[in-house]
């Protein structure tokens, strides 16, 4: 299958999102066997001003819901940070999985030059399609995705990369 | 410009690349300005079975010229992990990068069913071009930069999220 803008974006966002459910649940199943409040973990970071947890999975949705929006020509929804618990945040990627993949092919494909306009905290962005995908959406996405890994990781849930990576295929 | 495997690689490789010297260059700086022996902030880990940032760099290094030799149908050279220092990084990043660019998009493009074989850990995985780029070699490239600049951020240096994407045109 020749690679396209929809085979770039869907499918390897769909996966990547798959393989942080399953963190996820890893984290809820550590938290369970040692009685830690799982929120613990949600709401631990790296450094005092970056993100905790559960805004990283947050945005890795944002940036899944926001690439297929824009790659189509449609305006991203916008869906409240409300998440607290772990079964919120999967529920969310689930619904960030289904939003991505109702749409078809023909919807994303030949998007290489749509433009996308980005609004961004340091001011807005322009990009053609390939260049968004390219060059934000999946780096932001791996981004986000490796984080929560690393702050997982980083307090001793039992996790490897290959549950980053997942299957492939 | 239409999507092809090369220039979903090559062009984002080489700007992620760029970015990781950047990070590296703030790392250098922040370590001189505050009198810290550069190799502690090499040798940092996020937990202790994890690898040092100087491991992470070199990963993200070896993924880039795995990808390109083999889309292009070619063993990828070996190459020795003996540095230790930021400025021998920089300089096997950089080589990275010109071993990335000189292929040709010819030799790349229209990989997607290439078969690709790659001994991991886990055993000997089958691969398309195409799911080696999106499943394998790009999702691991963003995991070690991101790990990378995980590290440096939990020891206090300051960078943020614009370091890591860089500037896109």
């Amino acid at each position: 299958m020749t690679l396209s803008m929809h085979s770039a974006l869907v499918p390897t966002a769909t996966r990547t999102l798959r393989n942080l459910v399953s963190i996820l649940e890893k984290i809820a199943a550590h938290a369970e066997a040692r009685k830690i409040d799982p929120s613990i973990f949600l709401n631990a970071r790296l450094y005092p001003d970056m993100f905790p947890l559960v805004r990283q999975v947050q945005i890795a949705s944002d940036t899944v819901k926001g690439a297929v929006a824009r790659l189509a020509g449609q305006e991203p929804p916008s869906w409240a940070d409300t998440e607290t618990t772990i079964e919120q945040l999967i529920e969310r990627i689930n619904r960030t999985i289904d939003f991505a993949n109702s749409f078809q092919p023909a919807q994303i494909d030949g998007s290489e030059e749509r433009p996308v306009e980005l609004k961004m905290r340091s001011g807005t962005r322009q990009f053609t399609g390939q260049s968004y995908l390219l060059g934000h959406a999946l780096p932001n996405l791996f981004f986000h995705t490796t984080t929560a890994y690393a702050i997982a990781r980083h307090n001793g849930v039992e996790i490897g990369k290959a549950d980053y990576l997942g299957r492939v295929e």
